[in-house]
């Protein structure tokens, strides 16, 4: 498999649904659902550590990290193949969005939502 | 652009960044923050729909959940990008842990955790 | 301790956090993000199960999601005592805020969002 | 109306339910999402905040904060009540388990997972 291929991963994790008949557990609610709770794992290893902490993390702790961020992309390419959407096309339509919502003019150095400008 | 390269979204966001300064709120601490952040903004739209509800979403209801598909991976992207982390190798790398801990003779058919086997 | 004291919990929490020197790390922001990782452990153990199966959860399974409750309501009363605001009048007010936005005679039956009227 | 009554919280709750004919939104799994979703929007009011910028909220943002620590209270109560849990007595049980966890002499002034000792 060519790990880079994002279209490799969305047809390896029909098969391995399939495979385990999980199927009828993957609806767009429950994957939405699995989704957040997964992002949720990754913020927990950041609760309560520093910025200077989070410099220094251990090979062991980078790759439970990378493991929750393996865990949230799987679940995105699952979720968006179940409802028809592809999330690179998605995440390149937003990225237009926000260059609009954020013009650099107005919001250089700031951190302000386009709402509060 | 090539839409379909999770390179170029890295690097279209690295510019983003630092075209708006804001390279100082991108800590990886505050991008776990705001995937998590998305991911339930995402969630959001399921919340109270049954699953007959969400087969039958609207056009311009789809388009909103494009867009927080869109989100999440743009700030999954980021922070990968942060912390040094390729999130599709990641994602390859997981799906093999997925396969061990689940093999298909045990949990044809099952949602219940690798724990509670 | 009159268990149903929230007056007694935000002091107990207080005293836990001294005790363990861990005021420190007891930030607002750092306990929004333990908060907001807790009711996600919390919906983790919702994600997979039909309403059916919510309907005859084991008391095992019962009991673990009440741990879950607790952290959430520990973790707020914590950070509700931190930013100084009392959480029951925060509800009793959000309560009325929701009995306008949401009026009977619009919402019967409905579950739209009140933006979405 | 007490407003520090969690009992008339818990009733205003399912009375505000009934009235919008919301019963038959509110189930667990439901509840558990929302829950998790207003957990979230709490926590997007820190995202990109320093400590200091924290320190100094406005009034009109400690408002809004003070909202969403609403929001969650509400949830919780009526998942709770759903389930049949107290949460108030959850939460005395799960600060007693994790007095037992983090021992003062073990744990003073760090912040490991109980786990990790």
């Amino acid at each position: 498999m060519n790990t880079d291929s994002f279209e490799d991963l969305r047809l390896s994790l029909r098969t391995f649904a399939e495979e385990r008949d999980w199927d009828q557990f993957h609806s767009p609610k429950n994957l939405a659902c699995a989704l957040s709770v997964e992002a949720a794992e990754l913020l927990e290893h950041f609760i309560w550590l520093s910025e200077a902490e989070v410099q220094r993390l251990t090979p062991s702790k980078k790759k439970e990290i990378a493991e929750e961020v393996g865990d949230v992309l799987l679940y995105l390419i699952r979720l968006s193949d179940k409802l028809g959407i592809d999330p690179r096309k998605a995440a390149v339509a937003k990225l237009k969005v926000n260059a609009r919502k954020y013009p650099v003019s107005r919001v250089k150095g700031s951190h302000k939502k386009y709402t509060e400008y």
